[in-house]
């Protein structure tokens, strides 16, 4: 690379009448840092959002754009089958086929999906995912809809289970829930929803005792960035999927077996299994010094989301911290006194790890053990 | 308003299943603090966006939206005649037909407007505003169009002038901008362009020598939070219009009247005229002491744009800073001393306001006077 | 005031070599916006911090300028008698003598205090305020210092006691704290503390049921930007008092009487009492509207601080929103659905307000009546 | 690692009476990004700054934590000799002792260094760092002073040359400094100082002239974060140095041979030799795509810092942007189209770089070559 220098005269007048050159914002991909799981990848994804050809505000491009620089693996957009205020279209595919080429460009995955929308609750609205034709859903009928779903294979989910204008005073169940599940129409419920930026302690319970796969979306109407103050560090609802692996068949798979973790702000709910999976792969061990009965140890937090840890029960002949946050992407140490007189070369304490939810008013517990360097 | 206590069980039960209650995102509107200039009304105006009606990225509402956030008075949605790849409608006045009810809601001016486009300069892109019927803007021949525009009473202004897909080099000015001004057809040029977020020092030097309005707009296309870092303090870009009374009249008055600064991030640019007003109203001297030949004065900035004040020459005979920026909506102080043995009961000092632009490479002078309270 | 316009070359050369002019951090004052509650003025307060008179990272000046920026209106500077690593100097009043004169300049009511510091428990560390002076307080029998402290009128508390180095697993009231409330020697307790960034349920408990002032500090030894994530909207742990009038004897009468509310990031944790007209006073009416048995309600928040309400139970026959948010400095609405045929021109409702804690797990309940405007 | 699930009874009352967990500020190591040159390794270092030994407000070791923090590799606390208000202490080494071993377990380099302050220009303030015994520099005559630190071997600099205390309307050159340059007293000169926050066009011109070397400080008084604004991005003001090896031999060497750069906000301030180095080292190629005579580029720029490109004068026969700012961290691309028929697989294009500032009023001019791959 050669290089010139031109006259100073040439760059003074260049300068002289120089243009505002301004910091134009950078398009970022934010990578929030979730690790995979031993046997799985995780593949982080929003499953439901809406565009001008429903009641979205958004072109479906700008889906993309925005999953692309909030971290997202994988999105479908899901516009209502039965509500289009605002582009009336005859073909319910359009969102989907505008944007994919867009998804390409930026690498990705590309979900075509609706959303089969009753009014009144049962059945509310439910997400139709991995679909071939969406026109095909177009029924009076919602049972009709859900079998047109299924027949194209798709993974069936329940949308704000919790919501007020559908589910005035409660969450309710109701037997067309279980006629759902009965019937292969139902395979997973949504316990976070951005729609009210809600956690649905009812949808949490249901999902680990009928076996119903764990939804975290964003149900996004706006732009997302009117919605989400991601300056004050909100994080956007999703959900975490353990596939064996990173296609749309292994997100498939995935999904139907119920290997998912909702995730929303600082808050993972999911069952004990992939929370504490999860957990274990977000705590990176950096170093374990003992000095006589002391353990000094020093771990690192890959994640932006904090892991906030409790001291449990039963660690009562060990002293050390009774409440920890370990802070997003940084390293923090702590000691653990072991018995005195005690000569393992390791230590084991048991933790609550609060932000890791197992159900209502629950989290995980694990018990971890320290290995001193030899 | 009475108020009952409710069993302690009761709530229990509430709380242990309590959902999550997130800081949605605050539907504030930001005040930039703008004042008025004496004699005139500051309306804040951005006369340039698009939506999916032309190659915008969103619905016309979400314009509105936007604006009423960002602390803006007015707006034009001006689609591309000519160009609309998304969504091919018959009449062009549509967004603004849409936007019309969520901006009397929001207590936001809406004036129809579209934008007039040739891909080749000249003419290039020109906005016309204050439309009646965007219908008869499309005509094969731009002179036709402008015509009609001005025949209903359009305000119509020249888009990104240095746009460098259509002035590859050097921002020109061609034949037709001279005829279009001999003809009625011309009345303002854009001095900021959020296009590429540019300022445009040959359009500002044209605008002073030529009597044409000076305009600072975004042009957005995306979701404005796309566009702007606005959590990194990135301010939109936007026209001060100073009208004799806040209505369409008399912003229309104004803006044919050139009463305009074009404002983005930390600048003014305009005449001096105007330039000083606003500075000076953006000034405002809370105290004044004198002790022996030493002045110290307190002044706050109420706009969230910095002051950045240099020593002029001229002030030989005084002592004080010889730079200063007075920080957004804060308090500052600063002292001056003057000629020993001088007895005034007041100061004069010269200063160059650096980010008050009155053309390309330079910036007003202001002399100010500070009186010492008696 | 005249204005005076330079020959443009020396304006130039002025420019030419033009000095950078940096947005310099701005001197601003954070109102937390939080308001007086009836018959009291709300004072924010902080009495617990370090300086380099102790074990503090910065000069006692500094505390006060950090207070006056967080929008404090009284702190004291309470540096341990026992424990000065850094300056051992003679004199325990230092802190205090050194910031005295920035307090006052700046309005922030700076009062005289020392923390009393034992390394184990009973009886841990304590803070002595409304101190004459700090040096009789040198004793080595901490009931001889807490005596001396309470001859000078000072109003004492416990601080953080579920610290881990102190009650290794569980937050322990021990023998000494009854036989120091039983002799005047302790009147508070510290319900949050900065230390570890923590609420201690046990002490909220204690508090309500022994009669043992609530206090919120932060402890804090760093400078307050290292530890707390301002940028990310994180808020200083504070007390809120409820005085009779703004001054230091008020001040000490409502510490005393027990008239506080310990505050930190979204929560305010007291009793019913206080915490229920905090949140009327927190919660502006600005419009009911009624249309046949629907009231459409508009209410301002203008603290910066969210308020997170609950349908609770008992609203079975009135249709509302199950959860709501209300931004900080920000409008909401909602619309309360009243029985088919009321003919009443108000509604009443009843709602949990989350973030107003009124013990562990508890939250206040409140009864709302909204009056549709005649 | 075993695990162990604890009865949900032991869990649910640990929760019920959860402590609040929060977001503790991350104490996390911001990397600025700003690459090695060819030949050289990049080390960043401060090398002005004040604690309580001076006129600071904070402690030692917390400089070494802001450092750390801030992404330094190095630094110099140097407090006034002469001026000591707040702590008044015998040993000059003090600060400097003090801070070591945190220094040493934070992996920062500490160089001692001293200012040498006389309140009236000429000589005004000097800072001498690589000092072995600051005591030393206590005389009565500066010149003695800077004799001393000479005598050490120390590297000398001129420190806030236009601070308008010392200058009061001009920044001049006194005969005094041409004695000390003479008489090998004084090696660099502060062309950016954080003092006030400016850069000194003179200094510029002076080191460029005179071969000073270029350095760019905080003098930093207050917490860091009082004075930068880092949640709205501002950066601190820093020296670039070009070192043959990571040590404090390669520090030394690097300086007294004048391989800096002096950094601040956005801006670059040396000489075009290694601002160009850095520039193009600042500037990676990702990609270069050639179809018929148009060259598709793609590249991303890996510090924290915008790059302000500007189409230099010479480009005539191509096709390009005019300006074009490549954010921080980002990929962004560009079209070069070359003249018609021409066959070559490279293009060659003329930049100006307009926040690499080589002189005032004067930005790096570069020729970039872009090869297509084969």
């Amino acid at each position: 690379m050669r290089q010139v220098n031109f006259t100073s005269r040439a760059l003074l007048s260049a300068l002289l009448y120089c243009v505002v050159l301004s910091t134009v914002k950078a398009q970022v991909r934010a990578d929030p840092g979730i690790p995979d799981i031993p046997g799985y990848r995780t593949i982080k994804g929003d499953f439901h959002m809406h565009t001008v050809f429903s009641d979205g505000k958004v072109w479906p491009t700008t889906r993309v754009e925005e999953a692309w620089r909030e971290g997202l693996d994988v999105i479908a957009i899901t516009d209502h089958i039965e509500y289009r205020p605002f582009i009336k279209e005859g073909d319910h595919n359009i969102a989907y086929d505008i944007a994919k080429s867009t998804a390409d460009r930026l690498g990705i995955m590309l979900i075509k999906g609706s959303e089969i929308t009753r009014r009144e609750m049962p059945p509310g609205h439910l997400n139709a995912i991995f679909l071939e034709d969406a026109n095909a859903l177009e029924k009076d009928d919602w049972r009709d809809a859900l079998r047109a779903a299924r027949d194209q294979g798709a993974f069936i989910f329940w949308n704000h289970p919790g919501w007020s204008r559908q589910q005035k005073d409660t969450t309710l169940w109701w037997d067309e829930h279980t006629w759902m599940m009965e019937n292969n129409l139902m395979h997973g419920i949504e316990v976070v929803s951005g729609l009210d930026h809600a956690y649905y302690p009812e949808a949490h319970t249901w999902a680990k005792e009928k076996g119903l796969t764990m939804m975290g979306t964003t149900d996004i109407h706006n732009p997302i960035g009117m919605d989400y103050n991601f300056a004050l560090g909100e994080k956007r609802a999703m959900t975490l999927i353990f596939a064996k692996e990173f296609t749309e068949n292994g997100l498939k798979e995935a999904l139907f077996a119920g290997r998912t973790i909702a995730y929303y702000q600082d808050n993972f709910y999911g069952n004990q299994e992939y929370l504490e999976a999860l957990f274990k792969a977000s705590l990176q061990i950096q170093e374990v010094r003992k000095s006589g009965n002391r353990f000094s140890v020093k771990v690192y937090n890959p994640t932006s989301i904090p892991i906030k840890i409790l001291k449990a029960p039963g660690n009562e002949d060990k002293d050390f911290f009774r409440w920890l946050t370990l802070s997003p992407r940084a390293t923090d140490g702590f000691t653990i006194v072991a018995p005195e007189g005690s000569n393992d070369d390791f230590v084991e304490v048991k933790w609550i790890i609060e932000n890791y939810k197992s159900g209502p008013g629950e989290s995980i517990a694990v018990t971890m053990r320290f290995d001193a360097k030899q």
